[in-house]
C-alpha cells in the first residue's frame, strides 16, 4: 500500500481547473450573480430555459479566460465600481449560451453536461428565442461597458462562430472533408470565442498589441486543442465512465478529426462504411462498436490527442511574455487540463 | 364608362410607399448595396440563404424609417463620408431579417412574400445560423457607425424582440388570451423595432429628446398598427386575392386581437369552437371557413382594423411637431398605406 501510494505521489497530479476558479472565486461569483440577474424577464420561461441550461453550471471556462487575462494584465477595478471584467466575462458566457441553446435546434445530442437539453424540453424555437435574448443581453451588457473596441472583437467573433457552425453543416456527411476543413470549423465555431475572451482582458487594461495578440492567440489555441479534445471524448471509453452519452458525432454524421484520419488512412471496405454511416446516414447495429475499433486500429484518437497537444502547446508558448504571476501559472495548469480530459 | 372614370378620379388615391421609395432611392440603392456587400461570406451557403430572403425585397419598411426620419431631422453625410443612416438602416434591416429566419423556425407557414421559406429549402438549422450571422453583422455595422446610443437602443430592442416572440409562444394556443396581452405581443415583437428604427433617425441628428420621443412613439405606434393590419390580413379574402396564404395563423393556433376579439364575443358554441381548433389543434375541413365565417358576424375584423385605425392615428399625431417637409408628408402617407392594406 505505501509503495503503491510513493508511486502515485511520484506521478503528476492531475491537472484541474481547481487553480483558477479559486484564485477568481470572488469574480466568478460576482459574474454568476451578473448573469442570474440579467437573464430576468417579465416573460417566466426566459429565466426557466436559460437557467437550465446556465445552471447546468459548466465549467465556465471562457468567462474565465477573460478574468484571469485581465487579472494577469494588472486590471483593478475603480473603487465603487462594478468591474468591468466581470460584465465581460458575463457576457462572453451569455454568447456562449446562446450558441449551445442554437446549436441544440438541429443536433439530436440528448445529453449536455448529462441533462436533458433545454430543446428537448421545451421544443425548437424557445431555444432559438431565448438564445437570441441571451445574445441580446450580451450586447447590452457591454454596451453598458463602453468600450467601442471590445464591441468590435466580439460582435466579429459572433459572426466567425455563426459562419463557423455553417460551415460544420455543410461539411456534415461529407466524407470528403479534409484536415484543413475541419480546422476550419473548429478555429471559428470553438477558438474564435477563446480568443475574443482571452483577449479582451488585455483591451481592458490598455495593453500593448503584442500582449494583447499573444493573449489572443493563447486563447485561439487552447479552444481549438478544447475542441480537438472534445471531439476525440466523444468517441471515448472515458467518457461513457462518466455516464456521458458517446457516438453523438457519429450519430450526427459530424466529420471531426478522428473520422477524417480513419478515412485517409483506410482501406476501401473501411472508406465504404464510413460512407455508409457518415455520407448515406444508414448506420446499424453495431456500427458504433466497429467505428471504434476502425478509429483505434487507425490511430486516429491517439493522432487526434497529439494533435491537441501540439496546438496546447503552441497556446503555452504564447504566455512566455508575460511575468510569472499565479495567473499565468493558473492558466497554464487550464492547459494541461484541456489537454488531460482527452487521455 | 366615362361617369365612372369621373367617379374614380374623385376618389382619394389609395395610399402607396412610392413618394417614399422615391424620394429616399438614392440612399436605398446604397442601403441594398452595403447590404448584399455585408452579407458576403467565404462560406456560400451563408450569402446563398441571406439572399434568398433579401431579395425576396419586401419593403424596406424599417430601414426607410431611419433614413427618412434622419432626413426629417436635417441629416447631411459629411463629404467623403459613407452617410451613417444608410450604414444603420442596413443593420435595422439585418436585425429584421434575422427575426424573420428565426421565425421561420417554428412556424409551418409556407410562404413568406410569396417565395418558399428559406427554412422550407434549407432546414431549420440552417435558417438559425444565417440569422446569427446577420444579427451579429448588424452589432458590427453598428459598432463601426461608433454610437453607443445607437447601440444601446438596438441592442435593447433586439432584447425586447425576443421576449415578445417568446411571450408570442406562450400565448399561442391559449384562448384565455386578452386584448393586453396580445397588445403587450406585438408591441414587443414588432412595435419595438419600427420604434428604434425611427428613433435613431432623430438619435443620428443629435436632435432634442422632445424630437427623439416624438419619432420614437410614431414608429411605435405606427408598428402597432402594421401588426394590428398583418393579423387581420391573414384572414383577408384580399390577401388570399393576391396568391398569398390565409388561415397561417388560425393553423398555428396564433390568438391575435381578430381571435380575441371573437372569442370574448362568442356564445358558448362558438367558444367551444375556438377551444377545440386553437387550443386543443383538432381542425378539420372546413373549420377555416367557419372561423371566417365568425369573425364576420362578431365583427371582429372590422374593429380590429378600427383598432389598427387609432393606432396609425396615433402615429400621425406624432408628426405634429415637426416642420412641414417632403420627408414629413412621404411618412404621414406610409401611415395610411400601412392601414389601407386592411381595407
Amino acid at each position: 500500500m505505501a509503495v503503491v501510494a510513493g508511486v502515485m505521489e511520484q506521478q503528476k497530479k492531475p491537472a484541474t481547473l481547481d487553480a483558477l476558479t479559486q484564485l477568481l472565486r470572488a469574480d466568478l461569483d460576482l459574474v454568476n450573480l451578473l448573469i442570474i440577474e440579467r437573464m430576468q424577464s417579465p416573460v417566466a420561461l426566459i429565466p426557466q430555459l436559460a437557467g437550465h441550461i446556465v445552471a447546468a453550471g459548466g465549467k465556465r471556462l471562457r468567462p474565465m479566460l477573460t478574468l484571469a487575462t485581465a487579472r494577469l494584465c494588472g486590471y483593478e477595478a475603480a473603487p465603487n465600481e462594478r468591474p468591468r471584467h466581470v460584465a465581460l466575462a458575463a457576457s462572453v458566457e451569455f454568447i456562449h449560451t446562446a450558441t449551445l441553446l442554437h446549436d441544440d435546434v438541429v443536433d439530436s445530442s440528448d445529453l449536455r453536461r448529462g441533462l436533458a437539453t433545454a430543446n428537448a424540453v421545451w421544443g425548437n424555437k424557445a431555444s432559438v428565442l431565448v438564445g437570441d435574448f441571451l445574445f441580446s443581453r450580451a450586447f447590452q451588457l457591454m454596451v453598458e461597458d463602453g468600450s467601442l473596441r471590445v464591441l468590435e472583437i466580439l460582435s466579429r467573433a459572433s459572426a466567425v462562430i455563426a459562419e463557423g457552425e455553417v460551415l460544420q453543416l455543410v461539411t456534415s456527411n461529407d466524407t470528403a472533408t479534409t484536415e484543413a476543413d475541419y480546422l476550419e470549423v473548429i478555429s471559428a465555431k470553438t477558438a474564435q470565442l477563446f480568443a475574443a475572451a482571452a483577449q479582451i482582458g488585455a483591451v481592458l487594461c490598455d495593453r500593448p498589441a503584442r500582449e494583447e495578440q499573444a493573449l489572443e492567440r493563447f486563447g485561439r489555441n487552447l479552444g481549438i486543442a478544447f475542441q480537438l479534445v472534445d471531439d476525440v471524448l466523444d468517441y471515448s471509453a472515458r467518457q461513457a465512465e462518466l455516464g456521458k452519452s458517446i457516438g453523438d458525432d457519429f450519430r450526427d454524421g459530424k466529420i471531426t478529426l478522428p473520422i477524417v484520419l480513419a478515412f485517409h488512412r483506410g482501406n476501401e471496405e473501411e472508406r465504404a462504411f464510413w460512407r455508409r454511416t457518415l455520407e448515406q446516414g444508414e448506420q446499424r447495429e453495431g456500427d458504433l462498436e466497429t467505428a471504434l475499433e476502425l478509429l483505434r486500429e487507425r490511430g486516429a484518437l491517439r493522432d487526434s490527442m497529439a494533435r491537441a497537444a501540439e496546438y496546447a502547446e503552441a497556446a503555452r508558448a504564447e504566455l512566455a511574455i508575460f511575468p510569472d504571476k499565479v495567473e499565468k501559472r493558473a492558466l497554464d495548469e487550464v492547459i494541461d487540463f484541456c489537454l488531460e480530459r482527452g487521455y
